[in-house]
């Protein structure tokens, strides 16, 4: 390997190691408790090195935040999952709270994320508006053409549901993360799927009209 | 009044002053993003006249939360308003998205303070761990007299339904919070409220067994 090809490939990888280093102290700390003095130590790097890479705090956050989004797109979101031709929402829920229960750190920087990023000044403000926005649109469209399909209850409102189904999976989540011992992710998120699904159910729209 | 009495009286004011700003800075920036400098600027106080009062920036947020504590206690918990004589569901998760909507800030201390808490070493870890245990417990049990005295279907588990109803609120306050253009509370809670009091209707059940 030529000297400029190792110094490009020694970049990459101080790189990385800054991201994860950075993920796991934003995850723990949130963005305000976090300083870069911290993810340099974590990393065994000094500061002036970690400045290298990423110039300010803010610059790191958002790669932290690309780089989660880009692991994200490699694995089918709720709403591909939940195509309208098998609407089955409750195996795919419990699907996704299994592959969640099995990513702490993940579910953590987000929690903590999206609580801290609630005022306008906070660098993430815009991004959880828009996710939250896009992931109520999606849901609600699906929804929608469940219904219109007759894989679910016609006399429900689909926004009303969307919006609700992501409250109640951010707030088990949310109490899974304070009290691991007590709740349960998976069999917390099951037992809701399950009831949801039995509420959702065409077959309880027939019996009660 | 005697000097020493005004003395007392203007520290009883101090004081006060002193945890209201903390209150607004703490609901702002979280825990770890608060610094005693910012709450001395806002109240108009020098450091060492805010450090008269308190000592630590953990014992002001602990006298912040007994402040809430004791407000909170002058009006009635959800618990203590669903008694199981008169379980009227709907009826009280309306009054408190009412109340909780004129109290936004107060609800933004709860949102930022709960998810900063979740690593074991935040001031309030325990606080909201047992908080939330409380809750959790509480609520079952009002559900469990609710079943058996037959104002709600018994083929639920109501450990299941009151765990998951603190999650869909918490997580209904934190899309009003990020985005209260779209998420009006006080609707996404009464659509949440009706459709969830109808599922649990004890007459739901006999439609269906």
């Amino acid at each position: 390997m030529s000297d400029e090809r190792r110094t490009r490939a020694n970049g990459r990888a101080s790189r990385k190691a800054i991201l994860v280093a950075a993920a796991e102290v934003f995850a723990e700390r949130g963005y305000r408790g976090t300083s870069l003095t911290e993810v340099a130590n974590r990393v065994g790097m000094t500061q002036p090195g970690l400045l290298h890479h990423f110039k300010t705090k803010d610059e790191l956050l958002l790669a932290v935040v690309e780089d989660y989004e880009a692991l994200s797109e490699r694995t089918p979101s709720l709403q591909e999952r939940l195509a309208p031709d098998r609407f089955e929402l409750a195996e795919q829920l419990e699907l996704l709270a299994s592959t969640n229960a099995r990513a702490r750190q993940e579910q953590l920087l987000l929690t903590t994320l999206s609580a801290e990023a609630i005022p306008l000044n906070h660098p993430l403000h815009g991004y959880f508006l828009h996710r939250y926005k896009s992931f109520r649109r999606g849901l609600t469209a699906i929804f929608v053409r469940a219904q219109e399909s007759g894989a679910m209850r016609s006399d429900v409102n689909a926004a009303d549901v969307a919006r609700e189904l992501i409250a109640t999976l951010d707030g088990l989540h949310l109490q899974w993360l304070l009290d691991p011992k007590e709740v349960n992710l998976k069999k917390a998120v099951r037992d809701y799927a399950r009831r949801l699904t039995a509420e959702l159910s065409p077959t309880n729209e027939r019996a009660r009209s």
